[in-house]
C-alpha cells in the first residue's frame, strides 16, 4: 500500500550510511511513555474555542487580525502529545503547531537544557553568528546538525526560518549557476554596478522550477515556487517561474503501478518542456525544487522513481536538485530526512529544512558554498538558542531509538486508516503515509470540516491539507496507544455520520 | 551641528505622546553603572583574531563558508558593553552584533528571566503563533511592544526577523493597494487562480519605492528595495523597482543649511518623478520604503524635512510611508523610535524592526491591516520566547530612564568626535550622530580599515558602513566614561598616525 512505496528497492543506492541510523526498532511494547506526566486520554470541558478564548480572542483582535486563530493554548498545562488550551480542554495533538513539535510539550530534557548553566549565554545572548560566532559554534552545528546531516552532505547554513532558508538556498543555486556561466572569469564591471541599481546583467534573469501544488514558503523568493491557494498569492508581484505538475496519483499504490507510472512519466517530461521554454523565454532554469510530500498542497506523495528521474534531470540541465524537507524532516517518515526513501545514486544538492528541526537551514554540496563572504548572510542567520534545543531532540531520537518508533506506530496507524477506508468506501478514500507522516481524504470538503470539528470536540487535534484531506503529524513520540485513542474517537464519529 | 539637526522643530507636531517617553535625563554623574560585573577597561592578550579564534576558524571552515567571521567569542565571559573573545581579550563593544544587542551581554536580568518558572513554557515550546497563541500573548504584545509603539500606531505583528518584517509589511501594502483598485469588489476568478499560477492579473506588477544606498535585508523582496553593495545583490533575479537618490548632506549640517534643502529637493523631485515613470512602465508604486539613517549605506542623514515632504508625497499617491527602524529604533538615537524626531503631522504607515527589539515584526495603520486570516502568516510568524527578554529590555528602559542617557552619553560621544575632527581635518570629517547613533568618516578606506584594526588591538571594537565610515552602534548603557576610554584609544591611534 502507499506505506510500502518508498520502501521498494528501486536502485541500489551507493549510500548506505544512514541507511539504518538511529532506527533500532523498539517493538511496540517495549516502548515505554517517556514522559509520565502526560495525560492519560483526552478531556473536553466547553465548546472549542471555548468562552476563554473567545475572550482572549477579542482582546488580540484589537491588535492584529486573528482569522487564522483556532484557539489560546495553555503552553503551561500542556504535555507530551497533549495539549491544554486555555479553557482547559486537554487533546491529543495530532497536528503540533503545523508539524512543528518535535518531542511534545515541555519534554522534560528541554525544560532541563533551559536550567543547564553552560547553556544561559547562549540562550541570553543571540550573536551575529557570521561575523561573531560563540566559541561552541561548530561543535553545536556538529552535535545538533550534522550529526544528522542528509546522507552526503556535509556543508550547513543556519537561518531563521523555513521561507528564509528556501530563499537563501535559491541564492546559492543563483551564484553557482552564474559562476558556472562566467567560466572562471571575474564579474564585470558593468554586473557589479547595475546589480545594486537591480538591473541586468548584475541581476539576470534566472528562474527556479517547482511544482503545482507546491509550498515553500511566503516571503517573495518563495512565494514565486509556491503554487497552493490564493490566500498565499493574490495581489503580490512575485517572478512568473516555470512549474511543472506533480504526480498525482492513485491510491493505494499498489493497485494502479502502471497509471501511476504513466502520470509520473507526464510530469518528469513537463519538466523537461518547462526547462527549455524558460531556456527560450531569456529566463533559464538554475535549480529546480521539490518537497518529498507536497504537505499544503494535499499530502500528495511520488514514488523514489519520480525523484531518482528528477535528481537525473537536473544533473543533464546541470543544475540543482533541491528537496524542500521543511515539514517531512526531522524523523516524521521513519528516516531522519524523507528523501533517504529514495535510494538515489547520490545526495540532493541542497536539502533545507525547519519546522521540527527549531531552526531553519539548509545544507548543501561543496561546489554550492559561496566564495565570498557576505553573500548568504544576514545579522543573525540563525538562533543558537535553538541548537541548544536541536541538540536535546537530536541526543533523544537516538537513545531512544525513536525513528523506529515512528515506523511502527506509523504502521499501526496507516493499518488502521486501510482499515477504515475498506469500512467506509463512501465516505473515505486514498489513505496513504509514510512512518506517521500520514493522512486520509473525505469524500467532500463539507464532511472533511465537520469530522475534523467533531474530533476536536472528543479531543483530537487534526490539521486539513489540499482539499478534501486531513493530515496527522504528531511528534516522534507517538505510540500505538494515541493511535488507538484517535481511532476510537473516528470509528465512532464515522459509525455515527453513516447512520 | 548634526546632532541639533532633529531637534529643530520644523513644524508643530500633532503627536505629543511619546515626545518626552522615558526620557527622564539621568544626569551623567547620576548615571550607576548597572551591572556591577562588568569590566572596568579593555584589556588585550593577542592578537585579534588570536590563536584560539583562528584554530576555530579552521574548524568552521569544514562546514561553511567563513569569510565574514572576525572572530570567536565566549560570549559566557562578555559582560555589560564587554565582549570577551575566546583568546581572552576583552573589548569595549561598540557594534554589538550588528547593533543588535539592546542592553548588553549577559544583563542580570535577562538571565533572572530564563530562571523565572513563569516563563519556562515560552521558552520551550514555540507555538504557530497565527493559530494557537499563548494565553498571554495578547499582554505580552501590550506589555513588550504595544508599550513602545510608534505614536499614532496600534496594530503589530511579529515576525522571526528584518527581511521577513519588510517583505510582509510590502505584502500588506500590495493587499491594500489592490483593494482599492478593486473598489470594494471581491477578486475576480480569474484573479484567484492565475495567482496560484504567479501571473498576471492575481499577481499584478506592483513596486515599491527605496533610495539609493538603502539597506532592508537580503530575501528577495527585500533585495529589491536594498541598493548598497554588490556583494548583497549580484547574480540575483531581483525585480527592477525605483530608486530614487537619498540626499548626500554635506557635514556639519548647520554650516550647509541652504546647500543641503537644496540637494533634499532635488531627492524629492526624483522619488516623484520615479513613481510617474514607473506608473507609466505599467508597474505602478504601491508604497515606499526609507531608513531614518541609512545605516549600512553610510550613516546617511536627511532632515526633518525630508521625511516630512516624503510623508505628503506618500499620501498625494495615496500610498503608504513605510519607516525601516531595523537599526534605528529601540532608543539607540535618543527617542524610542528615530521617526520620532521628525513631528511628523502623521505616523508613518508601516514601521518595521528587529534586531535590538529581539524579535522582528513591523507596527500598521488599520487600513493595511489583512481582511483575511493566513495573508501575513507563516508557521511561527515571530517567537514568544524573544518578548520574554524584550519585556525586560523595555522595563529597564523606563525605569532607568535609559532614553536619556543615550542623549547624554550621545552628546559627549558627538562632541569628542567633533573635537577630533577640528583635531585632525585632514583624517577625520563628517562627525555626525542622533543619540548614541554616530559616526565618523576617514579619508580614506585603507585608513579606516587600518584604524579600526588598531582600535581592536587596544580593545574597542567598532564597525564600518558606506566606503569610508566608522559607526557606533553601542548597547543602550553606554556612559560617558565608556565614551572617554574610546575617546582615549582614538585620539593616541589618530595621534601617532598623524606624526
Amino acid at each position: 500500500m502507499a506505506a510500502a512505496l518508498w520502501s521498494t528497492k528501486v536502485c541500489v543506492s551507493t549510500i548506505t550510511r544512514g541507511l539504518r541510523r538511529y532506527g533500532t526498532p523498539a517493538s511496540a511494547k517495549a516502548v515505554l511513555k517517556s514522559d509520565p506526566l502526560e495525560p492519560d486520554k483526552p478531556s473536553v470541558q466547553t465548546e472549542i474555542p471555548g468562552p476563554r478564548s473567545r475572550e482572549l480572542l477579542k482582546e488580540l483582535d484589537t491588535i492584529q487580525n486573528t482569522e487564522a486563530v483556532q484557539f489560546f493554548v495553555d503552553y503551561e498545562r500542556s504535555r507530551g502529545n497533549y495539549l491544554v488550551d486555555v479553557d482547559g480542554n486537554v487533546m491529543l495533538d495530532l497536528f503540533t503547531q503545523i508539524a512543528s513539535i518535535p518531542i511534545g510539550y515541555n519534554h522534560p530534557r528541554l525544560l532541563n537544557a533551559l536550567l543547564k548553566t553552560e547553556n544561559r549565554a547562549t540562550l541570553v545572548n543571540r550573536p551575529a553568528l557570521a561575523v561573531y560566532p560563540p566559541s561552541d559554534w561548530s561543535s553545536r552545528l556538529k552535535n545538533a546538525l550534522l550529526a544528522v546531516a542528509p546522507p552526503g552532505l556535509k556543508q550547513v547554513q543556519t537561518m531563521a526560518c523555513g521561507a528564509c532558508s528556501v530563499e537563501h538556498s535559491q541564492k546559492a543555486m543563483f551564484i553557482a549557476y552564474q559562476r558556472r556561466q562566467r567560466g572562471g572569469r571575474p564579474p564585470s564591471q558593468e554586473e557589479l554596478q547595475s546589480c545594486v541599481e537591480g538591473h541586468a546583467p548584475g541581476c539576470p534573469d534566472l528562474s527556479v522550477l517547482s511544482f503545482k501544488n507546491a509550498f515553500h514558503g511566503r516571503t517573495m523568493g518563495a512565494l514565486a515556487v509556491t503554487h497552493t491557494k490564493w490566500i498565499h498569492k493574490l495581489d503580490f508581484p512575485v517572478p512568473d517561474w516555470p512549474c511543472a505538475s506533480f504526480p498525482i496519483l492513485q491510491y493505494p499504490l499498489d493497485q494502479f503501478v502502471r497509471e501511476n507510472r504513466a502520470e509520473e512519466d507526464r510530469c518528469l517530461d513537463e519538466v523537461r518542456e518547462r526547462i527549455h521554454a524558460w531556456e527560450k523565454k531569456g529566463s533559464p532554469v538554475a535549480g529546480m525544487i521539490v518537497e518529498p510530500i507536497q504537505s499544503e498542497g494535499g499530502d500528495n506523495h511520488a514514488s523514489p522513481y519520480f525523484f531518482q528521474e528528477l535528481q537525473d534531470i537536473a544533473k543533464d540541465y546541470e543544475i540543482p536538485f533541491m528537496v524542500d524537507e521543511v515539514q517531512t524532516g526531522c524523523g516524521a517518515t521513519g528516516k531522519f530526512w524523507a528523501h533517504e526513501h529514495w535510494n538515489l545514486k547520490d545526495a540532493p544538492d541542497i536539502v533545507c529544512f525547519s519546522k521540527k528541526m527549531l531552526t531553519g537551514g539548509f545544507y548543501y554540496k561543496d561546489n554550492l558554498r559561496p566564495q565570498e563572504g557576505y553573500r548568504i548572510f544576514n545579522t543573525w542567520v540563525g538562533d543558537p538558542s535553538k541548537m541548544v534545543f536541536l541538540e536535546e531532540v537530536v541526543n533523544l531520537i537516538k537513545e531512544e531509538g525513536l525513528l523506529g518508533q515512528v515506523k511502527d506506530t506509523g504502521s499501526h496507524l496507516i493499518n488502521g486508516l486501510y482499515d477504515m477506508q475498506n469500512k467506509y468506501p463512501g465516505i473515505l478514500s486514498r489513505a496513504r503515509g509514510v512512518g506517521t507522516f500520514c493522512s486520509i481524504d473525505f469524500k467532500d470538503a463539507a464532511t472533511r470540516d465537520k469530522i475534523l470539528n467533531e474530533l476536536r470536540h472528543k479531543g483530537i487535534h487534526l490539521g486539513a491539507c489540499g482539499n478534501l484531506s486531513i493530515r496527522f503529524r504528531p511528534t516522534l513520540l507517538l505510540t500505538r496507544n494515541h493511535v488507538d485513542i484517535f481511532m476510537d474517537a473516528f470509528n465512532s464519529i464515522i459509525a455515527e455520520l453513516k447512520s
